[in-house]
């Protein structure tokens, strides 16, 4: 009998109708009947992604359009600058190594954000002899909860012969990110986070300068190849079979996120965001990155003597309410709250109930109550 | 009111319990609750590839698994045998040939099946001065019909040093492929097909030979790594998010086929096949693969005077029936109908029956009803 809520920086909870959506009858993927999902999709995710360019539906986890932005727009001996600020940070770099690719690191203190000035050094003055063809950047970097300046960082790199390339799989379709405006020259994604869909779909925009690199790159490629992709999308096909359930569901949660509109989303997160940390700071708890904290999800550090692993185990196992741990070096120290995707303000109101009552539990000092009270005065405004 | 049918080589039709099991509300894939569920399909799988060796999942299309296994088992400059007999086979020699490694092609007739003798030839001395490290295969060739001997391959591979893999996409599942017996070193597969299930998992296994080559192999790589998928499995976890409503799918569909058991399973296979293949010769049609036709789909020439896309458009488009038509060069020439996965025998007698009715209105001649006559007859055997 007891009910489980999911609080974690994907999978996000699903919307009714998307989840009915997979378990209709299956249709074949080449059929009139499936372009036209096709179709509606294609459309719907230029809207999301703010882009006139085409955007690439991926059978994969987010890191696959992670790896497809890396083997399609470089060379092996190319160097590329990554900014590593946390766990997905890291993968750019561990990507671009596996390709033969020299990455340029700049290293950013996890729970800070990277300034944007030392992209334009780094971009002027690399460690090696070669000129970055890329700068590899995370929208919200979810293992810290910190959100990077990418309009600021688009202005610097649009400057230069550099593309700037963008890991939203975490805060695509939750925060804005204007990938034409700003300068977004690839933006990857994923289905399970701000879309609102399972995993198993990722997604990847490419403007018109990243074209120019992808007809020149020379990493080897195949399933990731976008310039089959583009022959297939220019036919609203695919070049392999797609997940089918997943696109059909992908239709609705589109549909779903048109009739809001973007400005309502974008707000809606931003709130769900304020009244989390707002909760944080009454219960005496630190943000892990109180200056730079993304919309999409709150780290907060486990308050001394707090085991941050048992507090999340707790809450799931004995409550059913799934937060999520620290990763790789925060195991244990941080706990993260996402709010992202299909979630309003009950689910905040939720999650905070239940992570005061287990922290009352495990012994740690405060006013109960006081966390559900301070994101209500929010939720109020 | 239209109801729709689907006798397609993939996807193929979705039972209930495993259509649904997809639109349970989502869990996260890095918790207790999860991991049984993995360990379940883990074994599930081993179950139905009849292996003891390690099934790795990867969220991809079957593709992404074909690519998995060139990449992990070679390094460029290799050479590899493929044999190509249609377009499946074609993929082996395009996913070689895009990372450097030398394409040992035995090209076969499309529509015959390979002469195993071919591949002791070609192993034995190959057109380039390499020694071939792998030969690739494909158990059911999808675009003709044709199934291979792969025990027979099996014993002359197995001599050697190379290995054998297999592209068992179509038909894992729905045919006998004993991967350990046999001697496959690497046999992958998809989900949309025997499996049950809708597209967008994929599946390799791995003999211990396989290893010897994998831990050797320089390929580039990181998503299909199946080294960090080894890693990952050994604690009974995956190294990027999966596709989780698609893993929940599949264990529902693993617990109906061991509930079967392999033995009925193939034994229904063919006898749809049976079934088909004595519909279409009762037609007075014409198999396109008279001699070598594979239990999970059968393709069939179309008669003169009738345009087999046609034909395939207005059974789908008109009546709801969706059989597949010819790809590539056999475009238009041959239709195909699938017996693939949760297909019975009412499924096949609905196949026929639209069939003759299309026919008859596209004015073939031939005696209404003596295609269900000899399908009935084979089933009431």
């Amino acid at each position: 009998m007891r009910k489980n809520y999911l609080l974690t920086p994907g999978p996000t909870p699903i919307p009714p109708q998307v989840a009915e959506a997979q378990a209709r009858p299956i249709i074949h993927h080449r059929t009139p009947q499936f372009q036209a999902v096709l179709k509606e999709v294609n459309e719907g995710l230029e809207f999301i992604f703010q882009t006139t360019g085409d955007v690439f539906i991926l059978t994969s986890s987010g890191t696959g359009a992670m790896e497809a932005a890396v083997v399609n727009l470089l060379s092996p001996g190319d160097s590329a600058i990554c900014v590593e600020g946390g766990k997905f940070g890291e993968r750019w770099i561990e990507l671009c190594s596996a390709y033969g690719i020299t990455p340029e690191v700049i290293k950013v203190e996890w729970g800070k954000a990277v300034d944007p000035q030392e992209i334009r050094s780094k971009l002027q003055a690399p460690s090696s002899k070669l000129k970055p063809k890329a700068v590899f950047t995370t929208l919200c970097e979810t293992s810290t909860g910190v959100a990077t300046d990418i309009e600021a960082i688009g202005k610097i790199v649009k400057e230069t012969d550099a593309v700037l390339v963008v890991d939203a799989i975490s805060g695509l379709g939750a925060v804005d990110l204007k990938t034409d405006a700003w300068g977004v020259d690839v933006c990857v994604s994923g289905s399970q986070k701000g879309l609102m869909l399972p995993p198993g779909l990722a997604f990847i925009s490419t403007s018109i300068k990243a074209w120019e690199k992808i007809n020149a790159a020379k990493c080897p490629k195949y399933y990731f190849d976008l310039k089959a992709a583009k022959k297939a999308l220019d036919s609203t096909d695919t070049p392999f079979t797609p997940a089918i359930t997943l696109v059909i569901a992908l239709s609705e949660a589109l549909k779903m996120m048109r009739q809001d509109g973007l400005e309502n989303i974008f707000k809606r997160h931003k709130l769900m965001a304020d009244a989390t940390r707002a909760a944080m700071i009454a219960l005496g708890l630190e943000l892990f990155a109180p200056t730079a904290g993304s919309d999409v999800v709150t780290a907060v550090k486990a308050p001394a003597g707090i085991d941050g692993e048992k507090l999340v185990k707790t809450m799931r196992d004995t409550y059913g309410v799934t937060i999520a741990g620290g990763q790789a070096e925060l195991k244990g120290k941080v706990f993260r709250i996402a709010h992202m995707g299909f979630i309003e303000e009950f689910d905040i109101i939720v999650g905070i109930s239940c992570l005061e009552k287990v922290l009352r539990q495990m012994g740690y000092k405060f006013e109960l109550g006081a966390g559900l009270k301070a994101a209500q005065e929010i939720f109020l405004r």
